[in-house]
C-alpha cells in the first residue's frame, strides 16, 4: 500500500468541505424534533459510501433509525473488514457555552490543533472519525489498491443506546460476516503518543422520578410539613456513595474483575501528569473512589454519575413551591464481567427500597451494555499496530478507556469476530460538550492510517 | 354600616366579569418577558380604583415596578385604614398540569367549591383577594357609608421579594401614615370555620451554584475521575438535614422563639384530620422535624426546602454527560425572632464550607424578609373578630401561617401600627401551583367583610 499522503495533500481541501456539509446537519437522535434531519443525514452517508467506491449501499429500515449499509467485495477468498460507525450525534446543549453554533461549523486553531480543528457537535463524534473511513475507502478504489473486501455498517442511534442495531445484527449476520470489526468512535493519548483503545466500559442509563403531593404546593403553607421531592430525591442520590465514593448499591461490585497488582503497575507507566489534567479542567483537585488513581477510576473502576437533574422551580428570579416531582438521569459506567441487565436490577431495587414513606418512586432503564476487553495478540491487533508504525513511526500503547460503545460487545457475541478501535480524537476534543472539535491534523492522518491496516491485515491474514 | 349582601347580589356578574378581566394579564413579575403585561396590570388597578371612589390615584414609579397608590380621605380626624395588596403573580409553570390556561379565566364548580370558582393564576394570590377591597370600597362610597379614610397601596413585585416597596414605604412614612393596615393575602381554614392569621413565617431564599470542571465532560471517559456537581450538590442539600430532620446549619435554631406546652396544646386544639390532609395531597405520609405535629411544622417551626433543582441534560433520551454546573434554589421558612439577614449569612457560610474540593460554590441571596406575630387584643384584631361575626355569624380563630408576608415586619417598623391578616382563601385553592383558583362565595364573602371592618374600626377608635 502506498502512502496515502500525496493523494491527501491533493483533496485536503475537498475533503474537509464534504465533512463540514455533513456536520451541518443536526442529526440528533436524542429529541424526536429532529427526526428529518437524522433521516436526512443518513442518505448523505448513503451517497458518499457510493461515490467512494461501494458497489451496493442501501438505506436498511429498523424499528428505529435506519442502518446505512453498503460493500465492495472484490474477490469472497480475501477477508472482509467491516467499518462500523454512527451518523447522529449528541443533543448539543448547552446552547449557550458554544462559541459558534453547533451545526455552523467553523475551522479554528487551538493549542492542541496548531493546523486548525473543526468546531461542531459531531465531527469528532462520530461523523469525522466515520467520514475518515469513506475516504480512506475513495483513496484505496480511486488508485486501485483496494487489497481486501469492505463492508459498512452505519448507524443512527449511537447516542440513544443502538436499540435498533441489535434487532439489525440479529437479523443480518451472513450479510454482515466478516474477519475483523474496526471503529474509530474513541481517542487516542497524544498526536505525538498513538494509542489503540483494549477496553471499554459497560453501561447502565436509567432515569428516576419521585414523587411527592399530587401538585405543586405553597413551600409557606406546606414548607416543613409534606416530603419535599426534592429534598428526597438528593438524599436518595447522596446516599449511593460512600465516604469514600464507594458506589453502596448491595452487589454492585460482586461480579468486578480486579486488576492483579502487576496490571496495575503497568497501567501506571502511562504518561499522565495530574497537575496537567487539573489544569486543563480548572478544578483544584480531582475526586473520586479512595484507594484508586485518576486513570483508574476513569477506566478499571465502575461509576456511577448523576448526568441531568430537574425538579421545581428553574427560570429567572424566585417562586416558593414544594414541586410535585423531581427527576434524574443517572448512568453507571461498568467494567469487565459486570452484566448491565444485572445492574439496572440491583440499581432499581435498591433505590426503590431507599424511599421514605411520603414519596413514590419510579426508576425507568434507558439502555445500557456491556464492558469490553480485546486481546492485544489478535491478528487485527497486530495490523493496527504496524498501521500506526508506518504513518506515526512509532507502536501505539494499548489503552483501556472509560466510555461505553455497548455494540462491541454485541459484534463478538452475534458475529464471532474482534474489534479493533482506531481512535483519532483527543481527549480534549470536548466531545458531548460545548465546542465538540476534531483536528485537521488527526482527520488525515486517520485517512492516512486506515489504509494500511487494509494492507497490514490482509497481508497477516495470508 | 348596612349588609352589603343585596348591593353585591345585584352587581355579582360585573363583580366578577371585572376580575376575569383582571386575571387575564400575566402580570409575572419575576420573568422580565413579562414586564409589559405588569405594567399593564398596575394601569388597570388604578382605573379601578379610580372607578370604586378614591379621590386621587397614582402611579409611583420605584426602582422595579410601580406601586399602585390611591386614597379618600373624608375627614382628617377620623381613622386611616392602609389596605395592602399586590397585582402581580407567580410564574404559571409547570404548564402541562393547568387544566385550563392560567391567563384565560374559567369558572368551575369542585367538592370545597360548590357555587363555583374562578381558575386562573392570581386569582386568590393576590388579584381576587386585593379585589374585594376595591368592590368594597366600591359599596361604601356608592351608598354613602365609607366611615372613615382609606388609603390602597398596591405593588407589584411581591412574587419576587417586594424590594422596591422598602424603598417606597421609607420614602413616603407621611402620605402612607396610619391607624391599620388591612391585608387579605392569606387563607382561611374552611368556609365554616373563619379565622384571621395572627402568625406569619419568616423567609430567606438563596440560590446556590456549584462549578466542578470548566466544561461538560463526556461521563465515560472522566466519569468516577473527577468531582461531578450534581452528585457533589445532591450530597451538600442532603447534608442539611439530619435524620430527625433537624436543620444542621450551625446557629440555625439558636433564635428560635419555642412556644410554651400551653401554647402548643393550644394550637393542637385547632381541627384538623391527618387522614384527610393525606388523602388530599395523595400522600401516604407527612414528613417533617421529629417532635412535632404537621400544624407546628408548618407554621411554628423553621423549614428548609429546595424549591428548584438543575444540572446537566434534561431533555428527552439520554446524554452521557458531566455537567460543568448544577444549581438549586432554596428557601428557609423562618419563625419569630430569627432574622432573615443572619441566617442567610449562616446558610452561606455553611455551604460555602462543605464544599469538598474539587468544587467551587457560590451562594446567590434572593430576597428575604422576618417573620411577624400579631397581638389578639390590638384594635384592628377586635375590629376583625366583630367583622366576621356580623358575616359568618361566628367567632373567628386566631391562627398562625407558614406563609411569609415579608413586608408585614417592614410596615411595623416603618410605619408603627399593626396589619390584620384577613384572608379568605382555602388553603386548597392551589396558590403557587397549577390550577389556582378562588371560590366566587369567598370572594363575595371578603367583599361583604370588609366594610364591617371599617365600621368596628371607626366605632372601636372613637
Amino acid at each position: 500500500m502506498k502512502s496515502a499522503k500525496p493523494y491527501i495533500e491533493k483533496n485536503k481541501e475537498r475533503f474537509l468541505e464534504e465533512l463540514i456539509e455533513l456536520l451541518k446537519i443536526p442529526s440528533i437522535s436524542a429529541d424526536s424534533a429532529y427526526k428529518k434531519d437524522v433521516l436526512k443525514t443518513a442518505e448523505a452517508v448513503k451517497k458518499q459510501l457510493k461515490k467512494a467506491g461501494c458497489d451496493s449501499v442501501e438505506i436498511c429500515e429498523t424499528p428505529g433509525y435506519p442502518i446505512v449499509y453498503g460493500e465492495k467485495i472484490i474477490d469472497k477468498k480475501l477477508p472482509t473488514i467491516l467499518v462500523y460507525g454512527h451518523y447522529d450525534v449528541q443533543p448539543p446543549d448547552p446552547l449557550d457555552l458554544w462559541d459558534s453554533p453547533p451545526f455552523e461549523p467553523v475551522i479554528k486553531k487551538t493549542k492542541l490543533h496548531p493546523e486548525g480543528a473543526i468546531f461542531a457537535r459531531g465531527s469528532c463524534d462520530d461523523k469525522g472519525q466515520m467520514y475518515m473511513h469513506v475516504k480512506a475507502l475513495e483513496y484505496m478504489t480511486s488508485t486501485n489498491q483496494l487489497p481486501c473486501n469492505v463492508k459498512f455498517m452505519i448507524e443512527g442511534e449511537e447516542e440513544v443506546g443502538s436499540e435498533s442495531l441489535g434487532w439489525f445484527v440479529e437479523r443480518n449476520r451472513k450479510k454482515l460476516a466478516n474477519d475483523v470489526i474496526l471503529i474509530s468512535d474513541t481517542g487516542m493519548i497524544a498526536p505525538d503518543v498513538p494509542s489503540i483503545t483494549t477496553g471499554l466500559r459497560g453501561l447502565s442509563y436509567v432515569e428516576v422520578e419521585v414523587t411527592g403531593p399530587n401538585r405543586d404546593l405553597h413551600s409557606g403553607l406546606y414548607g416543613g410539613a409534606v416530603a419535599n421531592p426534592i429534598n428526597i430525591l438528593t438524599k436518595m442520590i447522596a446516599s449511593l456513595h460512600d465516604k469514600n465514593n464507594h458506589i453502596t448499591i448491595p452487589g454492585f461490585y460482586d461480579d468486578v474483575q480486579n486488576l492483579s497488582k502487576k496490571e496495575r503497575e503497568k497501567m501506571a507507566e502511562a504518561p499522565f501528569n495530574l497537575k496537567d489534567y487539573e489544569k486543563a479542567l480548572d478544578i483544584d483537585a480531582v475526586y473520586g473512589e479512595k484507594g484508586y488513581s485518576t486513570n483508574e477510576r476513569n477506566s478499571i473502576r465502575p461509576t456511577l454519575d448523576v448526568n441531568g437533574i430537574w425538579g421545581g422551580y428553574t427560570g429567572e428570579g424566585a417562586k416558593t413551591v414544594i414541586a410535585s416531582k423531581a427527576f434524574a438521569k443517572i448512568s453507571m459506567r461498568l467494567v469487565p464481567n459486570q452484566d448491565w441487565k444485572k445492574i439496572t436490577e440491583l440499581f432499581t431495587k435498591h433505590f426503590e427500597s431507599i424511599a421514605p414513606t411520603g414519596v413514590r418512586v419510579k426508576v425507568k432503564p434507558h439502555h445500557g451494555g456491556q464492558a469490553y476487553v480485546t486481546p492485544i495478540d489478535s491478528l487485527g491487533y497486530k495490523a493496527a499496530e504496524k498501521a500506526y508504525e508506518e504513518t506515526f513511526g512509532k507502536t501505539p500503547i494499548p489503552q483501556r478507556s472509560g466510555g461505553s460503545i455497548p455494540i462491541v460487545a454485541l459484534f463478538e457475541k452475534e458475529l464471532k469476530s474482534k474489534t479493533i478501535l482506531m481512535g483519532f480524537g483527543l481527549d480534549s476534543d470536548a466531545i458531548h460538550s460545548p465546542n465538540e472539535h476534531f483536528g485537521i491534523w488527526n482527520y488525515l492522518k486517520g485517512i492516512e492510517t486506515i489504509p494500511q491496516f487494509y494492507h497490514f491485515f490482509t497481508e497477516l491474514s495470508k
